[in-house]
């Protein structure tokens, strides 16, 4: 059984729907290989989950700041984390003039002892969410160094987005009949 | 001068109340030992406190992944700290009938050079979300490896989650007086 | 072209308006070095960039725990850390006396292989929010912690507080004209 989301997808392949935004083309929709959900949203926030900078099963630059990856690769990887999550949120919100304002960014830095530029990673994404929003795009931000990410990822990206209530659809694991949400308006 | 919840927790020992939630067993309500709350509530949605996996005092399994701790004893670990997050939740809001559906889980996985696996250990809380929950507990997620945590725990749980605005008592260093939260409906 | 908190305090500094709160000091706003927002509000929800330990581009104890710096340093570290956030937040919202109650706290610890006394450090800011603010300063906590912090700080400090759906400026990087924030009510 496919979900709403899967459903939308196939129906923009089929259509050859645009998937850019602002001019920004949004990679494809990476469905969780977890067990959890790409964005959950209640009362007009949506909560998208960590993503890492990978296409598909290929992971860009992995490897730690500081040691395996330089400066400019950790950037590079930030946007592609970043531009993973909003086609996550493109996905579960149907289209980004849904977002309100983007409210808070979590970037995770794979850090090697002694590296402390993690807002340089970090201001890739962050540059690059207000270009792809504008004035929408400002956030507050935390960046911090972890020891190890998953697939060995240089970057995680954590996004919190206020959302317009209406004609979502939920994502990953739903069937089409309960994916509906209902705005409140 | 104890707390509204301590006073819960004592009445459901003088009564033997059910402390089960759809067949999964809470373990008992532990008050922090440090300066903070359990658990805030504000506008339907609560924040619980980072959860680690301990039972009173006794910790379970701690070290670092990718060294003294196998994926097997994590995954154990992280449901443990998963129902003690729960039992914080279910002493905060009376019944986790009330939970909306879960919103977002962060997993702090200590990690040793070299451990990338954060993802399955996430999956043990994961999944037993959903097995509690049902589609209620659907989540979105992060997943990262930190470099300690604290009582040397191998692995750290933190959830936000959507809770119904009725009957709310607050907990933690609160008397009785100001521990019942009014409803704005 | 200045901004509107820039505004709010030059007016401060021309009339020697009083930038203590309930007998605290707050330091001067520091306004973001990278491409990020200090606070972002949304529907009575703020929530404050992680800040860091540093007054100007002087950083209080750099380091980490465990190797570099002791407790009672990156306890005072911490509670800089936190004044810091509070300036920030009192900067957007125009007086402190707007927080509803402090949400959630979360406190990245730079740690050394070994150290978990995470709670120790984090406790010093928690003492000082419930100074701060009495009943409304109770907040939930996550403690980890992390490899390394942006310019090698021991501490980093990040805040989501309810406010008050009134009289909002936003802050950093907007003109004074889209400064103000119409209120729901």
């Amino acid at each position: 059984m496919s979900t709403k989301i899967e459903q939308v997808n196939l129906e923009r392949q089929i259509h050859g729907m645009n998937r850019t935004y602002n001019g920004f083309e949004l990679p494809p929709y990476q469905k969780p290989a977890y067990a959890y959900t790409s964005v959950q949203i209640d009362n007009g926030v949506a909560y998208v989950s960590g993503s890492v900078p990978k296409t598909g099963d290929v992971d860009l630059h992995p490897g730690k700041l500081g040691a395996d990856v330089t400066l400019e690769q950790a950037q590079e990887a930030a946007r592609l984390a970043l531009m993973n999550s909003l086609a996550s949120l493109d996905a579960a919100i149907g289209t980004l003039d849904a977002v309100r304002k983007v409210l808070k960014m979590t970037v995770f830095v794979a850090s090697a002892p002694g590296f402390n530029l993690q807002p340089k990673v970090a201001d890739a994404a962050s540059e690059l969410l207000r270009k792809v929003f504008g004035e929408r795009g400002a956030h507050a931000r935390s960046a911090v160094g972890v020891a190890e990410l998953p697939r060995n990822s240089c970057v995680e990206i954590e996004l919190t987005v206020a959302v317009a209530q209406k004609h979502f659809v939920e994502v990953d694991g739903r069937d089409a009949e309960c994916g509906v949400r209902v705005s409140r308006f």
